[in-house]
């Protein structure tokens, strides 16, 4: 228990305790854990890790170093003997600014969920099968732009780009018409590895650090033209948002489940250990209102092996590399992870209780993506958000 | 005239000052300008600009700062009466120990080559048109590995990964057999721009810093398996190997010319001024023997323009950011800029003069690619090589 005013219940509670970087009035931005609605200042621990801008001199240090930090920082939050150490370096959050957790080397995003590459196989590909041969052999990837991740709470302008509308024989220019997002679980890898040294299956953990959210905003209209043949560029690379709060894998360890069975053996590099997958419970909200709830537990290929096929031709990781699983969906209409699956391609609307309807995104929409998993002694470990909202697109200075 | 003892035909005189970062026996890497077959160290200027492990200070300081550190460094150099200031300052490229230039953040590699785009179109879909119906209308472009980006000279270890044989109902695993390189030119950016705000072709070259020389080794046949739908992945993302030497676009003035006619009209925010392509004249030799000679003057889309493409939906570049114009093949059977094309899938092997013949590379081969450009005055600005040797695939760890 801790000497903090918390409710027993708090998905923030000292089981929890996941990493961000905050700043005050008049001073830089710094590390901090979450307790509750606080922030405790990680420079009480007096830890050259846990100084600088941003986490990664905590990534860097390795994951027996972070254990130790996490168990000091359990110690400082749960003995009243510390309490008087703590609490002069404590902030509501309501009082702090938070920044991107984050300096990103390399962003990789996968298409780990089945039922969203079937989705969207079947829109993107329509007659074709929608897996396409390679899905169940290999974790397919691409490499986003990490320049373009930004906080939680960012607000994202609507991309302008080429599109080719149906019958039309060339593209046309303009803001964006089917501007989506993607509800993704993503993964902040913590010790790097060496060029040329792949990091097999089972290491994988020693390189994992956390778990944050992931809205992968989508432009599906720019990303149709220009996809075929080096996949999504421009349609994805206007932004991506992430939750403040990195979860530490180990607050995740009563998450762990079982990936759903295979559909054939996987080569031998990619063959993870039982419990290799997350039980993570997401929520989409439009505009305030709950539209899905996609299941990470739904994810074909788990972190580990993500991690492993990414490295197996000896690309090197390094601390603050971002990967994310691609878009959540689960095989329930109220699952899916994209408002392209959602509407299905947009033919059906989401009705919102006041009767307006969406099929995309609007100028001025907000979407919220939460999510929360069972944590130690029937706790619950809180993800917290990362929400975005949409600002039209810039007038056209060069039309 | 410098004060130097230089032949008046260097590809490295003070018209090109290109610049790198190194080091000496017991110093830490810092920028340095290239000159003849000498550095000298930056510091000599006193800039603050002109400090630091990487040229990032500098590109982040903008065009006006980087024309005033190109004409300080001219004036040193020509001036006899600064000789006693630079002269200690100067060291023996032999002496130095060269170092990755610039911190790159996000690395994308266009398709610019509309030969290279037929030419691989052809190999990869058979039976399809070669160009995809967007390729005459955007620059297609995709990101690369930034951590995977290393120095000209380092080795590269032969990747491993899944591949489908022909005929093969599934994949195997194992080292690339289809081992190839790309040939290409690299763009470094300076000044960065805003999320949310392009930068129009027109100020394109407000950001454009330098060129570089890039080997973007590619394996073919994990790249052929993994590709559908979401593009390169781990065929490309085990090594980039870069030229030590940025030349500044202003270098470069007398090798700018008209790119190729185009087959329609661009949209408007692709139009570009006159002179937006360069003549750059590039070699790759294979083991010492000149294979290829790839020009850069027939790439279809400028920098410019591709620039100008990558920010249109709003995604801010960051200096240091790097971006590739695509393999450079011209139409001649002698201007292909991969061994996939030279060897035409490797169905026509190159010959050795010593008898010994090639398809894909093998372990031990090494490639060198360099390039030229006329200066000002008929001289003739050196672009530097891009060199790497190829490893043995590491034992399986994992088998």
């Amino acid at each position: 228990m801790t000497w903090l005013d918390l409710e027993a219940d708090d998905p923030f509670g000292v089981h929890n305790l996941p990493y961000g970087v905050f700043s005050t009035d008049g001073t830089g931005p710094r590390p901090g854990v979450r307790v509750g609605d606080f922030v405790l200042d990680m420079a009480v621990l007096e830890d050259p890790s846990c100084t600088g801008p941003s986490l990664n001199r905590l990534l860097a240090a390795g994951p027996k170093h972070a254990a130790s930090v996490r168990e000091r920082l359990q110690e400082l939050l749960t003995d009243p003997a510390h309490r008087g150490r703590a609490e002069p370096r404590l902030y509501r959050l309501a009082d702090v600014t938070l920044h991107l957790p984050i300096e990103i080397g390399d962003y990789v995003d996968f298409y780990a969920s089945e039922h969203h590459a079937r989705n969207v196989g079947r829109i993107f590909r329509p007659g074709a099968d929608p897996l396409t041969p390679n899905w169940t052999h290999l974790p397919i990837g691409y490499h986003g732009r990490s320049g373009s991740v930004v906080l939680s709470g960012t607000d994202v302008v609507r991309p302008r780009g080429q599109r080719r509308d149906p019958d039309a024989q060339g593209p046309v220019f303009g803001p964006s018409t089917r501007l989506d997002i993607e509800a993704e679980v993503g993964f902040v890898v913590g010790a790097g590895s060496v060029l040329g040294r792949p990091v097999p299956v089972d290491e994988a953990e020693q390189h994992l650090f956390g778990v944050c959210l992931v809205n992968d905003w989508s432009a599906r209209d720019l990303q149709a033209w220009e996809y075929v043949p080096l996949g999504p560029f421009l349609g994805k690379s206007f932004a991506t948002s992430i939750s403040p709060w990195i979860v530490p894998f180990v607050a995740l360890e009563a998450a762990r489940l079982d990936p759903p069975a295979r559909h054939h053996p996987t080569l031998p590099y990619l063959t993870d250990r039982p419990g290799g997958a997350l039980d993570l419970r997401l929520e989409t909200r439009w505009n305030g209102h709950l539209v899905a709830t996609p299941p990470a537990a739904a994810l074909y290929w788990t972190p580990a092996q993500m991690l492993a096929h990414l490295t197996v031709n000896g690309a090197a990781i390094r601390p603050g590399d971002l990967f994310a699983s691609g878009t959540v969906s689960g095989p329930g209409s109220d699952e899916l992870g994209s408002f392209l699956e959602l509407t299905e391609d947009g033919r059906r609307p989401v009705t919102f209780p006041d009767g307006r309807t969406r099929t995309f995104l609007e100028d001025g929409d907000e979407v919220v993506i939460s999510a929360t998993a069972a944590g130690p002694g029937g706790t619950v470990v809180g993800l917290g958000e990362v929400t975005g909202r949409i600002l039209p697109a810039p007038a056209p200075t060069n039309p």
